[in-house]
């Protein structure tokens, strides 16, 4: 019997994680496994590229998890520099092609993973292609643009975005010298903090020296007679940027998947069943930044892009194709990251998409310190926490502060896939001492602080 | 009506908070608060005197959460310097005496709160109380500590215990300038981990220049001819010494409370109800260091000393003691601690408690780093799972490493509480960003291999 052929289309941390896993469970005799990428690298850590840039990092090499002739070496045929330009779902075949020699070929396929990931959004805008507008998304990107910041004599630079990616790079080019302003569209930065916290990073920021425009959407990038970026307009007004870095997000590579027919959701992620297997298709897995996850705590599908997802759905995506088991329950929505020395943590619903998703909740907001106050280097920090009206069931947290604040977003993701009520959590046997903890961590003073707001509206 | 009356018996941290509590819901109208102390300090950080005697946070002034005065403010009729020398239960009062005046008197009492604390375990060894030896329990041990250091040109400290209270005070003297030797009767230090995991503490503290001797047992402390210490011996060796701190541990203080009648467990700790009522005692509640709490993972009650519990069972005490509703479910078995640099984090059971109460379980060791491989400061961690044996249910964590090692125990915490398997842990949503974690934060690699060794433990 000819050995089944498992294709993986995309090689980076999903693709790549579940030809691994796949590969540990059958042997070459028993499984081809043939995974096209399209760029230069596999398994890298893009989420490192802001430090690379900032020059915290050594890159590019740091931030390769495993190389092509790594993956080669665990019998993986691994096509480099090969894009997949159409599925053939009927057919169990992929049409690749080699962008270095121009030749395209059919490849059958038993089992397909697609892990085509994500694309930065990358707005229309006048200017938007010139010399010294960088997005970060790529080792590539990351590359393109230190070499911009060495040829560069001004210091101007503006950041388009304040959401992680926005944020992250804000630091990275102060840490390179650049006075850095960020041209944000929301009301605050870190849209995915609630308003109330997003003010608390704006003014972090400020403090470090970042200026913060928000309310602002870019119009157009405006241009020197070299060509290269002059500055970034809005409607109000105009930034001097010697170099511009977009940092705007990213959104489902799913082009190919749609052309074949596959399903997608709303964000235009592929829709996947419990075991990453895209709907309706026993053949086909989907996995990383290219699908929707389920929101467990909203009860529905969204997009997130973030590595750590990706390498799960890989290790499951390569179980099941390799005649294993796995499940990927979904994600409660957790992300951490930091400006300087500002952390900042969340997980679960924000306000608004509590409401939107149908529930009424209270909130509570508490100030504490990461260490004993009594102990050196006690820094504040803020909780707030979004309970369930009636239930008190815990529906998210949102941490800003210093060190110490980001990682215990982590005690109320679990509380949020065990589902527990707020008032369950003051109970939580946390690590105490005090150069770790006030005696009360702070996630249960803000716990105390909710169940006092769910009695209040529960008898209101 | 004349108010009720309820009475209080300890003014540390289970004491103080219930009476503060059982004031917040009512008022001097309705109910008297007589409290009784017998030391010189109220509601103060114990956990705090290793840095306070390490030079690290200025003492005694800056571990009081709440002075005496404070507490008066909130009309709590607190006497100090006073001690409970009598429960009659039946009578419903009790019996103190003032340790200045040397006054005693009868005061009555609707309801009664326990909290009296802990007691250094103090061996009976020929010269224990001789000048230069000292214990850390107190802000009195610490002072007195203090003083002594400041008499003593010598630089030989010599640390009895192991546990947490030892390998602090060996950090704190290490700080203060002394060459540190720390005599240990288990077998590695830390007593509360597996020793697998205390070798790694052991190896860390010698690289810190702390000498730590296992397997021995002080036979007695040496006197020069001033009567001061001048060392301390084993059967085996004698450590040269100029000062001698005792960090044995504790016990319940809770000879008043058997004297009474009232129920105590295997540890000597009184027994209550989820309530923290007195096992058979409507009106007398107990809480802090004087009670054994249910371990929620082993099933049974342990004595557990810590600050965070007690002021956990100050709140329930004082919400039903003043006529609201609480309880205190139980611990998982969390405490953090740190020699310098080195943090140490656990939860749950170690290898032998969970043989001790009848479960059958496997292991699983990994190393991590506390941040992305490549980012700057990532150190390394070890992390050490315990799984029931089939349901894969998880029983016990322990981290030893450097920075993020403590604190990360929360996560395990939580998903004892919930009851949680290893498998649905390595689904668990945890904060990802290359300061903060791997891709794969180390508990769930710990909790990835754990699945494979219940599932190689399931099939054999």
């Amino acid at each position: 019997m000819a050995a089944e052929r498992l294709v993986v289309i995309g090689g980076d941390a999903a693709g790549m994680s579940a030809a691994s896993q796949a590969r540990r469970l059958k042997g070459p005799g028993e499984l081809d496994i043939v995974a096209f990428e399209r760029g230069r690298f596999t398994s890298y850590s893009a989420c490192g590229v802001p430090y690379w840039v900032g020059g915290d990092v050594e890159g590019p090499d740091a931030l390769i998890a495993r190389t092509p002739e790594e993956h080669r070496e665990r019998s993986i045929d691994l096509r480099m520099r090969t894009e997949v330009t159409g599925i053939d779902v009927a057919g169990q075949r992929v049409r690749a092609l080699d962008r270095d020699s121009g030749e395209a070929y059919w490849t059958d396929f038993d089992k397909l993973v697609i892990a085509t990931g994500a694309r930065p959004v990358r707005p229309e805008l006048p200017g938007i292609d010139a010399a010294g507008v960088h997005g970060v998304q790529t080792l590539d990107d990351g590359q393109a643009l230190l070499e911009t910041l060495e040829r560069t004599t001004g210091r101007r630079a503006v950041v388009v975005g304040a959401g992680y990616i926005g944020v992250e790079m804000a630091e990275a080019m102060l840490r390179r010298g650049y006075e850095v302003t960020v041209v944000n569209r929301g009301a605050q930065p870190m849209a995915t903090l609630d308003p109330d916290m997003g003010r608390l990073v704006h003014e972090a920021m400020d403090g470090m020296g970042i200026t913060t425009v928000n309310g602002a959407s870019v119009t157009r990038i405006l241009t020197g007679p070299d060509g290269r970026v002059s500055a970034v307009a809005t409607a109000d007004a105009t930034y001097p940027a010697d170099v511009v870095v977009l940092g705007i997000g990213v959104e489902p590579e799913t082009g190919l998947a749609r052309a074949a027919g596959l399903p997608t959701g709303p964000s235009g992620g592929l829709l996947t069943d419990l075991s990453m297997r895209v709907r309706g298709h026993h053949n086909i897995w989907a996995g990383g930044d290219c699908v929707e996850v389920l929101d467990l705590v909203a009860g529905r599908t969204r997009h997130i892009a973030l590595g750590t997802h990706a390498n799960k759905h890989g290790q499951v995506i390569g179980a099941n194709a390799g005649g294993g088991y796995g499940t990927f329950p979904g994600v409660v929505g957790t992300a951490v990251s930091k400006v300087c020395d500002l952390e900042i943590g969340r997980t679960g619903l924000r306000e608004k998409d509590a409401a939107a998703v149908g529930l009424r909740y209270v909130t509570a907001t508490i100030e504490s310190t990461g260490r004993a106050g009594y102990y050196p280097g006690a820094r504040p920090m803020t909780v707030k926490m979004i309970a369930e009206y009636r239930t008190g069931r815990l529906l998210g947290v949102q941490i800003v502060g210093r060190e110490g604040a980001a990682k215990r977003v982590d005690v109320a993701a679990v509380a949020l896939t065990a589902g527990m009520t707020v008032e369950a959590m003051t109970a939580l046997d946390l690590g105490y001492a005090p150069p770790f903890s006030p005696v009360w961590d702070p996630v249960l003073v803000a716990a105390r602080k909710a169940v006092t707001e769910v009695r209040k509206a529960g008898s209101a």
